[in-house]
């Protein structure tokens, strides 16, 4: 086995590159008007691996103007049985302190229940009243079998997806949730089209060239429970003990945490701006296969936050070939933040501290939900 | 600046995986009876950065039945200035001995001169006979320049291709050669559809994640001057002395050479097969960009070998900043063979052996040549 030396600059040149070329400045992404042809979005979209945002991208939809409404979906759903993911924080699948080290994390999922729909839906829009929050998601094609009495409001795939890319989405997934929902940073291996029928979702992009700086780890895996009768949850590693490779990197830290943070993840923080998009209702983001994402929502004026995404299935080719090899290179930088400071010429926290007037009602809502779960840590 | 370690067994993973994943068992390549459509491609072959051969691809064209004609093509370009490609060996764009330090290399390009085509079209079935090999090429869309007279035998673009790629043709190539004329290893930066029309066309393809197996050095840019009076060629290198990266590799070594070629090219040799295929009269091979082909030809029995190419933009995208970024990475492997060798249980050697008796034809024609040269090295 031979050994080769590499210049960490490499990694970092690829970064700026794959930027420079084609995906344009952070954080915006490409905005298109109405959704593009087939081959438009086989050969600007698809083929570079490259996000864009669609603005009137499913007019005539009647989700659109049926699912904001609550008493709409508790009679179409009156009899359906749903899944619901509980959760003290809003952070289901995500990194929480470990229940018995609680100087180290583990990778704790939701407590996933089946209800009825009406009953459910009251559990999401009382979240965080009670310790508890509560979202209806279940990335199983849920669309297509919880929620098969809402299929005539919306399309069952997205034609021009479908035509470019050759074949019926894999999953349809629908998400209900409110403020406190929030998806840590991961990435999966599906062509995404997401489309926001009620609400904002707030997304958080890093393309696949920037892998080292996820600073993906194994983590122990881990399950809330949540006992009814106390209306508490407990945290239970798996047994036998699971490990999941997972991202370190919170995108939004807490005041007190943001220092300590911004130094144990300086590829992060002190690398390129992320691509940042917020999709309304009645928008699409597609969102490539294999890019990071990190997700935060806020509701409309009924409480609730409602998406559904469509899942085809990726081509791995000759950019996964290279994803997996740049994963391959072990790669990090000393904590000394200055390093890539100073060749950039600006940092992250910079920018953070410029931004934060746009932000700061999201930033709000986060340091409540993190606030909550550090007591748990502290 | 810091430094990390990889190991040489990420790259010869890369190598694998992008065969397994996607481009399939070497030497074979997707073989398609008639066109994509613009979808098909862009999906299948573009996207995914994949060669296909294409056998009915252009069953309408008149130039099938006419161009093999000598006497069609001195009628219709009677007239017409073109360029002529003057070689000793059949070589130009391609290593030779240094002129003046003949134990190393230089990268030497041919002697051109416009001339009549009826001229120079006798100078091409000539080549041989006096130590000149002559081959009407230019690679500055001479077909729609110097050859217009011949644009109603075929089509200006290819249709299902300019509609997947957005675009017309940048540039469309005409090659009239021997068997004596050979390209050697290089890649370009263009989406190529290249099309026989008379004769036979043999690639050696490789993907553009195996760039370290093609040795890619600097080496002093030459000019042959050929002087008419004498019928011989000097080599001359340019002045200001100027270093042009070229790869290193002769697919196709002398039977005395082959030893010395194996131990100072091992991962070329005893890496991964290369793809190969033969394009016949009519057939069309979809060579993708960042491509590394090298090319040798059969003519039919007029002794010429026709073909057509055309140029599409490539886009400079995720997988262009993933070659670089490869291509950055410093990495050559010692010069025992068997490192690599007992990993894959197999060696291109042995391949080669195997082999031989398909290729014996080619392989006498590529020794003359080869000798020729060498006694200028020797």
């Amino acid at each position: 086995m031979e050994e080769e030396i590499i210049e960490s600059s490499s990694i970092q040149n690829l970064w700026e590159e794959v930027r420079d070329l084609s995906l344009g400045n952070p954080p915006y992404i490409d905005h298109l008007p109405t959704p593009p042809t087939p081959l438009q979005f086989l050969r600007h979209y698809i083929t570079p691996n490259k996000p864009c945002l669609i603005s009137a991208a499913v007019p005539h939809w009647p989700a659109l103007s049926l699912w904001p409404s609550a008493a709409y979906l508790r009679t179409t759903l009156s009899t359906a049985a749903v899944s619901l993911h509980l959760t003290p924080t809003g952070k289901a699948d995500s990194l929480t302190p470990h229940p018995t080290a609680p100087s180290s994390l583990c990778f704790a999922s939701a407590h996933v229940e089946t209800l009825a729909f009406p009953e459910a839906l009251d559990l999401v829009s009382a979240s965080g009243e009670n310790k508890t929050v509560a979202y209806l998601q279940q990335q199983n094609d849920c669309f297509r079998s919880e929620y098969a009495p809402l299929a005539a409001d919306c399309e069952a795939h997205i034609p021009w997806a479908s035509e470019a890319i050759g074949c019926s989405p894999e999953a349809v997934n629908l998400w209900i949730g409110n403020n406190l929902s929030e998806t840590s940073f991961h990435k999966d291996h599906y062509e995404n089209l997401y489309v926001v029928i009620s609400g904002e979702k707030r997304f958080v992009l890093l393309p696949p060239t920037d892998v080292h700086r996820m600073y993906i780890r194994d983590y122990p895996a881990a399950q809330y429970h949540y006992h009814k009768d106390s209306g508490e949850f407990t945290l239970e590693l798996d047994d036998p003990i699971r490990y999941v490779p997972w991202c370190s990197v919170d995108p939004y830290p807490s005041p007190h945490e943001k220092q300590r943070e911004m130094e144990k993840f300086p590829l992060y923080f002190n690398g390129p701006k992320p691509f940042e998009v917020t999709v309304k209702a009645g928008e699409m983001l597609y969102l490539p296969s294999m890019w990071f994402h990190h997700v935060r929502q806020s509701p409309d004026d009924t409480g609730l936050t409602i998406a559904i995404n469509y899942w085809y299935d990726m081509q791995f080719d000759i950019k996964y070939a290279y994803f997996n090899f740049l994963q391959s290179i072990p790669y990090t930088l000393s904590n000394d933040p200055t390093l890539y400071k100073i060749r950039n010429m600006e940092s992250r926290f910079e920018r953070f501290l410029c931004n934060s007037g746009d932000e700061s009602d999201v930033i709000v809502t986060k340091r409540d939900v993190r606030d909550g779960s550090d007591n748990e840590e502290d």
